[in-house]
């Protein structure tokens, strides 16, 4: 049994003013709370009878926790579509990359990544090709909004998370970490040497990266059509320009390895 | 000024039942109806007042063109923000691939993709790297459906799409034709030689590829995460990997040419 406040308080957290202030976020489905709850605190549960009985292993001590009936659960959801479960988590600290991780790793920037499920997409593939810092930009969508939370299919836990003015953050790394970004006047990146570390910025669904972060980019590529050449007025969604370039860096760092 | 017969025909739009019966489908903003207007049959134009001026010779002659309002506008879109222009299309004839451009070209086969978004990038993303083709199961999304023809971004013109279901299409094609398809236990994509042509199939979005369509699967493929050999309970969304595996097989072939 779930009741009116607790429905309303889960409603509440769509909007991010609410999140931000009570420091939660709501997660839904057997897989995303499934890896929720590896990563996050989790303060509220209300799921199916069913649900709870096949995974009382996971589901924290001491918390809240309501056996609900699937139309209680379409109340409280924030989905279309319902899905056993739905969970509250507590929101994780503004991570930025530590100085020893830039100087090893390979971290992603973006620029006003507006749409959630752009989001979510990549930080699923951060997650897949072993990229642990995500850098935002202010005008980026919340990693909390629900849809990004679906969106990243669990990989919320699994990617530090930080938002910050790009400009001043590039402004500020050492002089050596390699800046890259696509941009359609940028090189070939299947002619450019990739550096198995270095920031890789990607930007906004309309706009690319922004002048100003731009100026900071030590590399500028390009992801060419087929066949080369061809003239296009097109581009690419920014989560497929996202994956196609972090699939190139990662297989350079194999071959070379 | 718009009809309130003709708002009701334009939402009519949005089921399949009633595209397929009329035989059109709604394009919506300045870039997708401009893109739309070079590839399609137009029937009918709502825009304001502004759009039409700087439109005037891409609009068809002879066809009705109301001039609206915004407030007009947004009863009568499907978008939950109005772009100044929306338009009616005539669908196009359901078409395969001709033996020919099997024998000569990498086309993309999709086993019940359900999620209009992920077809819309797909179909985006196969214009960019000149895949003409595109083959459909009955269970994948419909390309007409508002929600593909907006996340193509104007790309459906560009792309012949055809449905059919593809365990009987793959076993009628000519044996000496590779067949392509991402798997979990595939050989790693990187590893593998790829040809200039042949078909990639992709899979639904949780399931994968079924198992009837992946017994005409010559090639078996797999996208690795980073580290090499990292076990993860991850994949990719199937978007991003088909992004990857396009722009693998078209590095292959400018490398190679």
């Amino acid at each position: 049994m779930i009741s009116k406040q607790q429905i309303k308080a889960i409603h509440s957290l769509r909007l991010k003013k609410y999140r931000d202030q009570r420091g939660l976020f709501v997660g839904e489905g057997p897989k995303v709370v499934g890896e929720l709850l590896h990563t996050f605190e989790c303060t509220f549960v209300a799921a199916t009878a069913s649900w709870i009985e096949a995974n009382r292993q996971i589901i924290p001590a001491g918390i809240p926790c309501e056996t609900v009936q699937p139309e209680e659960l379409a109340k409280a959801s924030l989905l279309e579509t319902p899905q056993q479960v739905l969970a509250i988590f507590r929101q994780k600290e503004n991570t930025l990359p530590t100085d020893s991780a830039l100087q090893s790793e390979l971290c992603l920037a973006l620029d006003t990544v507006q749409d959630p499920g752009n989001l979510g997409t990549i930080l699923r593939l951060a997650r897949w090709f072993g990229i642990n810092y995500v850098i935002c930009s202010p005008g980026t969508a919340d990693i909390y909004s629900p849809k990004v939370v679906q969106a990243a299919m669990g990989a919320l836990g699994k990617v530090s998370v930080g938002y910050t003015p790009l400009p001043q953050y590039l402004s500020g790394i050492p002089a050596d970490i390699p800046v890259y970004g696509t941009f359609l006047d940028g090189t070939n990146i299947y002619d450019t040497p990739l550096s198995y570390r270095g920031i890789i910025v990607m930007g906004n669904e309309g706009n690319g990266i922004s002048q100003l972060t731009a100026s900071h980019v030590t590399h500028r590529l390009y992801i060419p059509p087929y066949p080369a050449g061809t003239p296009t007025i097109e581009s690419l969604n920014v989560g497929v320009a996202t994956a196609i370039t972090c699939a190139e860096f990662r297989r350079r760092a194999n071959t070379n390895s």
